[in-house]
């Protein structure tokens, strides 16, 4: 079975003036979010769109999906963990309880604020972590990537090889818990990313080739591209 | 003394359906090199703005520049190089032949197509450069950046190490060019950028905090974002 687990965790604290998660602000009349799960809903392929929500936002999120997108019992609304790999715990455990997991259990993990994921992206993503356990959605990086310590650079790796990440990152969802469950505090401190997981412990995460326009709306200036690309997915 | 220099050499393969090189493409009616150029023009600490353009498009550069910014003698326009560094080259041999270099002549390089740089960046350049020798342009990378090869990650290094590379990048010249006359034809193979002159010698290059909005316009959705925060400036 193969879930898609929507991650609507984060506080939007980059987003400057606004108090309101980067998810919830609207492009063309509705909620980011909603362009987000409408992109996972029509795949039949999931037996379940699991989107996790900061606590305090489960009934807000509920309300928006039930207006902007009409109920369904495809989708589940469950609290999101402290951090984002606590959430993709939760969502892991939320599957094992209802359904139980298996080997072949996938999830499609992907961030609620990129509403652009294509059809293509997502089957890549189902494919890859089928057959390989794990994949990561990326694009070449477009500016030279620079490492950097105390106002130095330390060094400038060979741009060839550099690549940005974006989302779906899937994953055979017991391969990623046992493996999260394996790791030490100190490793479980330096991951920002779940694909991090089990490329520490050596194991293989394919890469699946993104999308200039699959951005994350991370900046207010993020939000004005994303209305003019949804412009242009509606002109289609 | 101090020289702006613009590279304006790149074919703009990246643009899709356009041939026209990008520092060409319009936003707010004038082309995107004019706005570049006018970010240095009034600051008088720079003795010379020179314009790097391939060879076939010099005349038109030339002829935008009267029409849109007007004539200054302290622009010039001169044929770019075959690679980036080479294009570096050309204007250092330029002030070299018509100035002189000492070693505190200062070359500010900067992308034409990245008309967003601020007066702050600037000047924040000149005095790393004149301090520490080199300086490079960064900003925090805002996606998780992965290192990868045939396919499979390789690492996710630590992000909070991680910066992405804008321009400007300052020099003083005469380091410079020394340091890339002294590299290997294995060592020039590898670079991509022109603060790696440098840092595979092992010198310093000081980080510069750039911004968010000083993007490069390389894909024809950056135009569309270029001409809306170009609205937000006007509105200022």
């Amino acid at each position: 079975m193969i879930f898609a687990v929507i991650l609507a965790g984060g506080t939007g604290s980059r987003m400057g003036s606004t108090d309101m998660p980067k998810q919830f602000l609207e492009i063309k009349g509705r909620p980011v979010l909603n362009h987000t799960v409408e992109k996972f809903l029509p795949n039949p392929k999931f037996e379940k769109i699991i989107v996790l929500s900061p606590k305090a936002w489960i009934g807000h999120t509920k309300e928006i999906i039930r207006k902007y997108t009409g109920t369904s019992d495809r989708i589940a609304v469950i609290e999101g963990g402290s951090t984002r790999n606590e959430t993709i715990m939760n969502a892991v455990a939320y599957i094992d309880e209802h359904y139980g997991l298996d080997d072949d259990t996938v999830i499609v993990t992907h961030d609620s604020v990129r509403p652009f994921v294509t059809h293509r992206i997502i089957e890549e993503n189902i494919d890859a972590a089928l057959k390989y356990g794990a994949c990561d959605t990326v694009i070449p990086a477009t500016d030279t990537i620079v490492e950097g310590c105390d106002d130095k650079i330390t060094s400038i790796p060979d741009r060839r090889r550099m690549y940005q990440g974006q989302t779906p990152q899937s994953f055979k969802a017991k391969l990623l818990r046992d493996t999260y469950l394996s790791l030490s505090d100190e490793e479980r401190d330096i991951l920002t990313d779940a694909a991090k997981i089990l490329v520490i412990k050596g194991m293989d995460v394919r890469l699946v080739q993104g999308e200039t326009f699959n951005i994350k709306i991370t900046y207010p200036y993020d939000l004005r591209i994303a209305r003019s690309l949804l412009e242009d997915e509606e002109a289609k």
